[in-house]
């Protein structure tokens, strides 16, 4: 049996890091081995293209770059990591994944959605998430609880690019049964709740 | 006055790091400004990529994200050094460019010219080179002349890839009337011969 495939998508300070885990644990109590990990990254090669892509530059970066850059190190993730490991039936935990170009590299620097969905073609044509956990939060309230956080190259971006990456994370979440939209603006014991029930979701 | 883009390519020990400095020579005898650059890289961020791109790792580089990787640095290189020095009416030699992904990850690595055809219109969509002189030679002569390099992790390819990668090559030059083959076969006076030919026919 394949395992399932479970990405957790949202900009800054929605609490990804924090349901990550308890996804896994979740995954675990029903029995299950769960493999989790993060994009960009999840192989030598692919961190070693996220260090590219988060370090401060001092050329610009331009969007067309940031974007071959994560399909790069999402097509070695997917072939390397995320798709053996399906096959082998383990299930596997990913933070961020096309979603996320759909979102920051899409809707927040402004590439067509049909380019971004022809590299996704190309990079991992047959692996799509089962599910999708999305957790939404507005921008405001990302940005005051991400004040005291070191940013990256991305993170520094203003209240406008992070509301453009929400919009387009709210637009693929009502196009597609997969995502289910989380109301991250609640306590992290109703956030989990949601988790939880999104989650027996798969098994039916 | 838009400059002039020149790009140098052909497989190993063909010459081409002989001849760019001719081109510039040749162009600098002219009154022209030059500038000189290469592929895989070009700034400061592609030419990290290119560290990635050419270094060997424990994993398998699947061929895809080698392609990325190609034009995520070439999207950065044309858009913040080739195309602002052409418009500032200065001439390029690049040593190698999208024709080297097209004979490479395509004929080398089997990825659908059609494909790479897209990257190339998102990442450079108007920036094409005026002239390119591609430096032909049989495979077994180029083992020959490049026996004692240290070789790079795409120079470690066999005699069928850089074969495939002629093929593609070839049929690129009998598809476009910029690429000019030239028979790097002969002596160097003779290369250099042609090369100014196809060079004085830029002032057409």
């Amino acid at each position: 049996m394949r395992g399932r495939f479970i990405t957790v998508e949202g900009i800054e300070g929605v609490g990804k890091s924090t349901i990550v885990p308890f996804v896994q644990q979740k995954l675990e109590a029903e029995g299950r081995i769960v493999h989790v990990t993060r994009e960009p990254g999840g192989t030598k090669l692919a961190e070693a293209v996220r260090d590219l892509l988060l370090s401060d530059w001092a050329e610009t970066i331009l969007p067309q770059t940031e974007l071959l850059l994560m399909f790069a190190s999402r097509a070695q993730h997917v072939s390397t990591v995320i798709e053996p490991t399906l096959q082998a039936g383990t299930d596997v935990v990913c933070e961020r994944f096309t979603d996320a170009s759909m979102a920051y590299q899409g809707g927040g620097r402004g590439i067509e959605d049909s380019f971004i969905e022809s590299l996704a073609q190309l990079t991992h044509g047959e692996t799509s998430p089962d599910l999708t956990l999305y957790l939404d939060l507005d921008v405001e309230e990302s940005s005051f609880r991400t004040q005291n956080r070191r940013k990256d190259r991305i993170e520094q971006e203003d209240l406008d690019f992070f509301q453009r990456v929400r919009n387009a994370y709210r637009k693929l979440a009502s196009k597609h049964q997969r995502i289910v939209t989380i109301d991250a603006s609640r306590s992290l014991q109703e956030v989990e709740s949601s988790v939880a029930t999104a989650l027996a979701g798969l098994n039916k």
